[in-house]
């Protein structure tokens, strides 16, 4: 007997075995041969025991043997974000916080010490391979083969400035050295990530699908993830999201898609047809209102769908256990049909599903002959999972998906070599990892406190542009009519310079604190001589205290800081900066530049027109000296003067004061 | 200065306290007073430690202290039920599996030991108050107020037989006594439930609600759970679920109201006007696809809305953390807004909001000086819930819903008593819990398999009412004209005892192994003599091996076993029995009762509509000898010849067998 029996190096005996494989074969008492890192058998105890024999035998006391979890989409370096902002939009959440801290603190080491805390979170939570998607992802590459994990790899492009990259080409040089240097590494798969169709230009797309398909190497992006997203691109691109990436050649690389939430079927059979991945992410598109994709028809046309975590800081951790339970009660609940995505389809798209959505089904996903040794232990008998009945075979994979905890992970190994054993990680300290997180965490505390503080960081931080000081004198007169004012002007010698004449609309945002100065937003709509709008521009404005000094006949001298365009919506502004009063102005203006004894004057002619206060006369000019604003200030009086208006009308107030 | 301090029973120092009271009060470096079961005092560290001392003093070292969790609607023993049958519709999952094991299962010591299981898995995920309905409610009182959780404990009423009570007299009468017993008790408040609208009678709706109002104690029921429910109560009261209790007088009563899926906005304004309590349960609606509830505009408009976990069978846990996640998940994905149901708002329904919906907000549900010492210390510092920034106050409340986990629960105490200290349960063995509990499985697994072998079984599983048999002797001719054969029996001196016109919708189901025969569900449609539907019937037909004996002339013995009427719809069969193959057969028939030589036949002129096989002419009677049968067969050869029929055209196969 013992002669012909074949010893290899691990054996795995008393477990009950899920394989998922395509029969998803069941071994109530079953055992697992390892040998190296490859699966040589499995099957029942009596026979595998028959067969081989090993070094190192393991009883794995009636748990739950089955492949590892597969989280198909997620950024593991935000671990270190994990918690940093929660219960905002999207837009605020992305722009107001992740990325100013990102721009502040990402780097080589942040990315490293967040992938290992991420290997720690991800094996006790029973996940062997996970898709990643984030900047220094040579650092992520590293720090997760070091540990062990298997990770598909995919270092970001986008069209505007990173961490790791002022340009995207340089992204794309990183992405090519990094896949070349990776590519036949045994854990890791590099890969390149166009971040969005909404972050990358055409060309970007083409690019980095170009890349990966001359390296046979898969493409990660995120597609479809918001109705506004899909909205845009009928509106720009006339057409849909994935025939859009079709169009700039994206399917010609192995594509793993994260998130697909709006996706019509035409869509869904094109991803099929181009033996595109698709990556579920529940938690993330409930948590940031993304909607429900349409999973089960994916399945139902036979999509690879896998199940992914998104980002630690969108979830808010990395549990596959409930994004499995999460994403069975999606699409019951979703489609009125409690028998749609039963537990064992889910738990297969958290194992060998989520394996082929990255392109990496030979490898990995099930427990079969010649597949990488990629498994966990689980303990399906603790109290909260008790009893357990014995008349349906599918009664195990109901309590994985519906009562089993990450915490129930008990042991897991990759690639043959045991990662955690009885819940002990081995490679890792822990307690190590957390206290340089603390460093972290106290770090971006302090840039955040500092910068809720004031509203001028804070628009500063969602600016990146540099702040620029202006001192301007000025002086503000109501008259009854404007037009008779602008008779005088042009029937003057005075040389006139510029004329435009626009509607502006603006929103000022008060702060209880009023050092801070209030905030202006502004659209600027320029009229052309038939009184069409020309051009529209928006502004943000930061007015410090109004006056900073007076001269003879209420001239002023005020400053104002100029901050870069506005880029984004008055709502995303107000949710932002949440003012304690928003009051909204609309004015008609004639503008001029003028030469006024060889001094330059803008002379505005307005008509407030919201609410509506009447009109007004402003000349203003720029001033860098005490000197040169005291002699303008002189030559405004008698400009106003000249141009016929009553002095006893003239006003210190801003006009936001005035209607306050 | 030690003379001026108060000594108090415990002290609990260095904790992040949340008080959840109604200004969220928080003390980053708390402390808490307890004398006996109350509250003494609650705020910064520095000033209850210069106030008060006492013999024990907790250091908390920095974990989060708080409320603990409520749990607003469970059935706690249905802890032995867990994963019992899953990924079912409603009605097959609570007709074909729930039902018939509680009838066959259900006892005291089935409830007792399931509150226990239940008891332990409660308070390890820091669940101290729960509200409870099921049967033998005392016992779950009993088992609940040893170990010392808090809870609401309701004795279900409903309108058929349940495992404690034939008539729902004897369940009222049981909650009557049960209320009076332990009406009083200092953990336990008693309550009765008239389960649903849809399965209690006008009448145990109003008895219920008079009973609860009489001792004044809160009523514990099911309202609007799903759409059906408020279809059926449109069409059958032109009203929906809310004005229809409230016209049985349900709200003369404290009611605690459970779902509440499909209720309007006039709905949840009367909810709010008769002060009613809502239990949301996120899980269970999802997992049966029931809806999503407007928690949103419920907490809007004021409405106490907690939250519950449903029973264990349905979900499939107590998990409240899992519960709390997904509430505000739901809420932010289907409201589009992600700045909806945030953290603090949950884990308010989830503490005090319940209590309140629960009508015993006075007791419990915050920490306030003078209420419930009921508390829990959660560790959020592990490393799936790392880093913690200090910068948003709303960052703690974030950390506890979207990241931590139930097994992150350290210790909890109830009414100022520890009932779990660092994770170990204190009062009840786990180990012997579970031991008891396998017991119960296997019974149960034995019963199902024995049940899932046999389509009888499975029958009168759901049938509930017992088999009969009967023989029938039959002849079946095929014809061309049928009415030639009555135009004939009408003018012949045959005694015609009846005469009846139906149209029978016939689905056949086969099963692989063909002696579990053959199951038909059957709806006659009975026809006047205006060929108007006079009334419909459905019955359930097990049909055995077709023939169990020939005579002369393919004369047929036949035995047929009639089961239950059919009070399930075809599709409710169809899921529950899983036929490898269904087929359906329509039919015209006129019957005639005719007396032949002093016996009784049943004769049928049948025309078969779909498929359109052709007319038939079928010659029955009942026979209960061999004797008796040998002489019919005579007799029904010379009928059939007698109405002009011709003999070579006899068929010996069934209906069923002719369109296979």
């Amino acid at each position: 007997m013992e002669n012909n029996m074949k010893t290899v190096d691990i054996l795995l005996r008393n477990a009950e075995v899920l394989t998922m494989d395509h029969e998803f074969r069941r071994y109530e008492c079953g055992a697992l041969a390892i040998n190296g890192k490859i699966i040589e058998a499995v099957g029942d105890e009596k026979e595998i025991l028959a067969q081989y024999t090993a070094p190192q035998i393991v009883d794995c006391a009636g748990k739950i043997l089955m492949p590892g979890l597969v989280n198909a989409h997620t950024h593991v370096p935000m671990t270190l974000l994990r918690g940093l902002a929660d219960d905002l939009r999207l837009d605020v959440w992305l722009m107001g916080y992740m990325m100013p801290v990102e721009r502040e603190f990402v780097s080589p080491d942040f990315v490293r010490l967040g992938t290992q805390l991420a290997c720690v979170e991800m094996t006790r939570s029973g996940i062997t391979t996970f898709a990643d998607m984030y900047y220094f992802e040579e650092e992520v590459a590293k720090a997760t083969a070091e540990f062990g994990l298997r990770a598909l790899c995919a270092q970001t492009v986008l069209k505007f400035p990173t961490p790791d990259a002022q340009f995207y080409e340089e992204s794309l040089e990183l992405s090519r050295d990094f896949i070349q240097r990776w590519k036949s590494h045994d854990l890791i798969i590099p890969s390149v990530a166009p971040h969005a169709p909404y972050t990358c230009t055409a060309e970007i797309l083409k690019a980095t699908a170009a890349l990966a398909a001359e390296f046979d190497v898969p493409l990660h992006t995120h597609l479809s993830e918001t109705a506004v997203e899909v909205e845009n691109m009928r509106r720009e691109n006339r057409m849909p999201v994935i025939p859009y990436v079709k169009k700039q050649g994206l399917f010609e690389a192995k594509v793993l898609a994260a998130h697909c939430v709006h996706v019509d079927d035409g869509e869904m059979h094109t991803l099929l047809h181009v033996n595109a991945g698709v990556a579920h992410n529940p938690s993330s598109n409930m948590k940031l209102s993304s909607g429900v994709a349409p999973i089960t028809r994916m399945l139902e046309i036979g999509l690879n769908v896998g199940i992914g975590t998104d980002g630690p800081a969108s979830n808010n951790d990395l549990d596959m256990f409930e994004e499995m339970r999460l994403a069975s009660f999606l699409q019951k609940g979703f489609s009125g049909d409690p028998t749609t995505l039963p537990a064992r389809t889910t738990l297969l798209m958290a194992t060998r599903l989520g394996a082929q959505a990255m392109h990496i089904g030979h490898l990995t996903g099930s427990l079969e002959q010649g597949k990488r040794a990629d498994l966990i232990l689980i303990d399906i008998e603790p109290l909260h999972n008790s009893p357990r009945f014995q008349h349906d075979p599918n009664g195990t994979y109901a309590q994985i998906v519906y009562a089993a905890k990450a915490t129930d992970v008990k042991d897991v190994m990759v690639n043959g070599k045991w990662l955690m054993r009885d819940q002990q990680i081995i490679g890792l300290d822990e307690e190590d990892l957390l206290k340089h997180s603390r460093d972290y965490s106290r770090k971006i505390d302090q840039f955040l406190i500092q910068r809720e503080s004031s509203v001028l960081s804070k628009l500063v931080a969602i600016g990146g542009t540099s702040e620029e000081e202006s001192f301007e004198i000025q002086l503000k007169i109501r008259v009854d009519d404007r037009n008779k004012l602008i008779e005088k002007l042009l029937h003057s010698d005075m040389e006139i310079l510029r004329k435009r004449h626009y509607r502006e609309f603006d929103i000022y945002f008060f702060f209880a604190d009023i050092n801070q100065g209030i905030l202006r937003y502004r659209e600027d709509e320029f009229l052309n001589e038939m009184g069409k709008i020309e051009q529209v521009r928006s502004r943000l404005t930061l007015i410090g205290p109004t006056s900073e000094d007076k001269f003879e006949q209420e001239v002023l001298l005020s400053r104002s800081r100029y901050l870069a365009p506005a880029t984004q919506s008055p709502r995303f502004y107000r949710e932002y900066f949440k003012p304690h009063l928003a009051k909204e102005i609309e004015k008609d203006r004639i503008r001029y530049l003028v030469k006024f004894k060889d001094v330059e004057f803008f002379i505005n002619f307005d008509e407030i027109t919201k609410p509506p206060i009447g009109q007004f006369v402003e000349v203003k000019s720029r001033t860098w000296s005490r000197q040169d604003a005291e002699m303008k200030s002189h030559l405004i009086t008698e400009l106003i003067s000249f141009l016929g208006a009553n002095l006893d009308e003239v006003t210190s107030d801003d006009y936001i004061e005035m209607v306050r």
